[in-house]
């Protein structure tokens, strides 16, 4: 396993690939972001995205998937997360897309009160043309080796 | 329809209720988030939560939903997000919770170069104990009433 003190300032990790398929679009838009250019492709043409595009959330809830796989390849200690310090969609993600990311670590500090510690890192998806689709700084907690070993 | 124009700083919404099962927690966070306190009940239980919560992606969908709802009431003319500027997951969500929400307009301005303006929100969802579960500050874009009027 990989603890809070395993964890160093720069550490980077691959994402993905994932591809994005419109039934899966509008799927996840229909329970969750019901807008017309998420769900509708017809209507969604004469909106300013021009078609069809995933939810911002879907976007992330992808991202946190292949978060989760990178995670588990690497063994880390992840025991949850206190919240996002911000996410910026920066261009529509759209059926046929594959976006693959990479995430880097920023900033790493101890819990003062609970045993673990805190992970800032920044994450950024890139679609199959290279452009920034998606960015996210989060933080992540993780359990210390310390504990684990007592 | 509710155009850019037509909103204003400290205007309310209220959003929900929506009640979270354990069927939906598992369903989304095996696709999105398959993390061992969001998947398994019984694993869930040795860890720092104690039970099985809702991936805070899933709490984030579902405040979503329920302000896409909002906006569908409101006749809201939205028109997609850059993004949001912070998020928040103050206590873990459990099977059988209720969250009720409000979002209030923080502050509005209208785009330099396209035809629309934007606002940003804060969004708090609460659980039926009436705890800060969710804090959001997110942006939104609106479609301009001038330049629907042609």
């Amino acid at each position: 396993m990989r603890y809070f003190e395993d964890l160093a300032v720069g550490e980077v990790d691959a994402l993905g690939p994932h591809t994005f398929t419109e039934t899966e679009i509008v799927a996840f838009a229909t329970r969750y972001d019901p807008q017309p250019f998420h769900v509708d492709s017809v209507a969604a043409r004469s909106t300013i995205f021009g078609g069809l595009i995933a939810s911002g959330w879907h976007t992330c809830a992808v991202m946190m998937r292949l978060s989760v796989e990178a995670a588990g390849r690497a063994g880390a200690a992840i025991t949850g997360s206190p919240g996002i310090d911000s996410c910026r969609w920066l261009k529509p993600v759209r059926p046929g897309d594959t976006l693959s990311g990479r995430s880097e670590v920023l900033e790493t500090w101890p819990s003062r009160s609970r045993p673990f510690g805190f992970v800032r890192r920044r994450v950024e998806m890139r679609n199959q043309r290279d452009e920034l689709v998606l960015s996210v700084v989060g933080v992540t907690m993780y359990r210390l080796r310390e504990e684990a070993a007592g």
